[in-house]
């Protein structure tokens, strides 16, 4: 198969599991998890996989895993691996892509008849974008072996995780036999599209992955004084929404001026704010906004909630209102195994992509696997940045090259293992 | 009566049409122009005229007029005038205090036999508030001569104007005729609490009114760019709320540092603000917000919105944002009688209260007869600033010297048509 016809064809599978019987709806794509569309793309992802040669089967989390064997039989594996379920009204490629993409590395070593001194796996995993239930990547956290049982309780639309999970011949107390033994896996490796604009204004179809982002949310109250519009002269005001702005624009700043903030991929923001009482001739005494900071740096990150706070605390004092900063969600980020991402920026750079690494903004299953196995990613460029939207896309050329980036990466990975085995 | 009397009577007045059957509501003092409650407190203040030695009538507004003959009778008159109405849960001294002062004055020359070159009027007008109809002093506009009969198809909860009217056996057809010629009134008078807390932070009990603000109101659309909170870089947003929050420390700015600005009353408020999508791991893309421009003097509030207008563009501008203003009201305001506002500010010191002058950044029924005749208006202090909430309260010992300061004003204003007849 040519390359181009690669990236084609890799796209073409990705948009068929874009609607019925793949979705539960007939007018947007929606695939949460262990849902009949769910269990219809995975029979259909299992079908590509014995197709490209492996065997399969599904672990006791649910997932679809795929295996092509190394030149010894029970080698440890490079696994690749993203997830199948889709946010609703999402796209044909966050998640698939990547489960796509490695089943066509596989084909690809199939077809040259390589034996590797490793297995290769593809997992496609199951609840990575928590449309299922309120929390998220259950099954990924099930092979890394970190699950917690007080999850199984949580409901969604089709009762408890555990109900859901029984539904589908599965069991929940059963699911730390999903836990694969450290030895069994070398290194992790995602594609994912890049669901922003970066590589789009850089020009460059693929590029690796450093980090995923530590994430801090938090909501900021800040209490004022009311007072009448047309009465209270502006130096007598404790303007609450005077104060806010001054903290919104604080927060960009910091996260703008910080050294080296945009390489470490450090980003701030305010996306939901209330203001009150909320009357156009009242002074207002409340305002409440979320705060979302995120860097591939874990200590980026809080340095710059340490300046914001701090900050926050001058605001206050000068502008005589309280600001309060309720810290409601602290993910630790994960940083890419330096190693592999070496091998994943040559090996992009060779395929035609760019040498430099990304941070990802967005969580992903390699934040779980990462904490056990050394984890890479590949981002591939999103048109428009656009993602968890019917528009969501992908070039075809941009795919072959992550194809392409793929096997490069497998190759260095096998050249590395020689050398220091 | 001794002058702490004085006070502790007009304020037990006030207090007394407190509740039912002068408030709609057992709960809440509401007042509504035409209401039940309404015709009760009017027949109360009523009864009060009479008792002063006025003689009573109802205009054609509904307006109760009452009338102390001066020396001659059909002398023009000195009229003083506030409204009887409430906001919903409004509290006892908002208009009624300046009816209530009124009547005190007219008792005090009554008791003194005092015979004057001019007649005195008291006017208790009906809708200042607004709480019955969209539109509101169309009673002080009935007398002023500048009704629009557009108003009277408007509606409110028990019909529109003309039926509502007509109920209580007025025509709103004849509505022109509660007009006063020019030559009947001198001037117009209007005692009202402040609703703000500038004579509480200087410490004194009351002072004239230079203006009543002209106000702008309009609102303020912003337009950015959506993005994912985690994977679009700061560098690259296009974001619609910390632009609004840009702009809304422009509009502090301006409204604090215009020369002159506190001296002329400029206040500038944004009370309302609704941001959308409103999620929050979403960059913000489009924010409304209101926005409130008042000042005495209306070239200077003018140049406000010039700036503000002037320095919205440069924000847009340089955020790759759309930033578009649509003013949807514009009140002229009105400066009072510079001659009445200076005999006000040596009647208010000589009776204990400061001599500098106030600009009223809320609207009066004063707005309306300045259009037609010289009028002024005297503020006494509101602890704490409050108004439109049940927690409104005067001083009584400020309420006396307020009760002083107008038998003070008719003194001077005597005096001065003596000189200048």
């Amino acid at each position: 198969m040519v390359e181009a016809d690669i990236g084609a064809r890799i796209v073409a599978r990705c948009r068929s599991l874009g609607a019925r019987p793949f979705s539960e709806s007939s007018d947007i794509l929606f695939r949460p998890w262990l849902s009949d569309a769910f269990m219809n793309a995975q029979a259909q992802v299992d079908g590509w996989m014995r197709e490209a040669g492996m065997q399969t089967r599904q672990d006791a989390a649910g997932n679809l895993v795929g295996r092509l064997e190394g030149a010894t039989s029970d080698a440890p594996a490079v696994v690749f691996g993203s997830h199948i379920d889709t946010v609703p009204n999402g796209g044909c490629f966050d998640g698939l892509l990547g489960v796509v993409l490695g089943i066509s590395v596989v084909e690809a070593l199939s077809r040259a008849g390589r034996r590797l001194p490793f297995a290769i796996e593809v997992i496609a995993f199951g609840d990575e974008e928590g449309s299922a239930f309120p929390v998220s990547m259950i099954t990924s956290r099930a092979v890394a072996g970190i699950v917690d049982p007080a999850d199984f309780d949580l409901s969604g639309p089709s009762g408890t995780v555990t109900q859901t999970m029984r539904a589908r011949g599965l069991d929940s107390g059963a699911l730390g036999e999903a836990a694969r033994a450290s030895t069994d896996v070398l290194a992790f490796v995602e594609a994912h599209i890049e669901q922003g604009p970066v590589l789009e204004a850089l020009d460059r179809p693929v590029a690796a992955v450093q980090a995923i982002a530590a994430q801090r949310r938090g909501t900021v109250q800040i209490r004022g004084v009311a007072g009448h519009a047309g009465t209270l002269p502006m130096a007598m005001r404790q303007d609450a929404l005077a104060a806010a702005a001054e903290a919104i624009l604080l927060i960009e700043r910091v996260a703008c001026d910080l050294p080296e903030a945009a390489d470490s991929g450090l980003v701030a923001t305010v996306g939901r704010m209330d203001v009150g009482p909320g009357a156009t001739n009242v002074v207002p005494d409340a305002v409440s906004f979320s705060l979302d900071v995120r860097a591939g740096d874990r200590r980026m990150r809080d340095e710059a909630v340490r300046q914001i706070e701090s900050g926050f605390a001058a605001i206050a004092q000068r502008r005589r209102v309280s600001i309060e900063c309720t810290w409601l969600q602290d993910l630790k980020g994960a940083a890419c195994d330096p190693v592999l991402v070496s091998l994943m920026q040559e090996a992009a750079l060779e395929a035609g992509g760019t040498g430099m690494t990304l941070v990802s903004g967005a969580g992903h299953d390699t934040m779980v696997m990462a904490q056990r196995w050394p984890s890479v990613m590949l981002f591939v460029r999103s048109p428009g940045g656009i993602s968890h939207h019917p528009d969501e896309t992908v070039l075809e050329s941009d795919v072959a090259i992550a194809h392409r980036a793929l096997l490069g990466f497998v190759d260095r990975f096998a050249q590395c293992l020689k050398v220091s085995p």
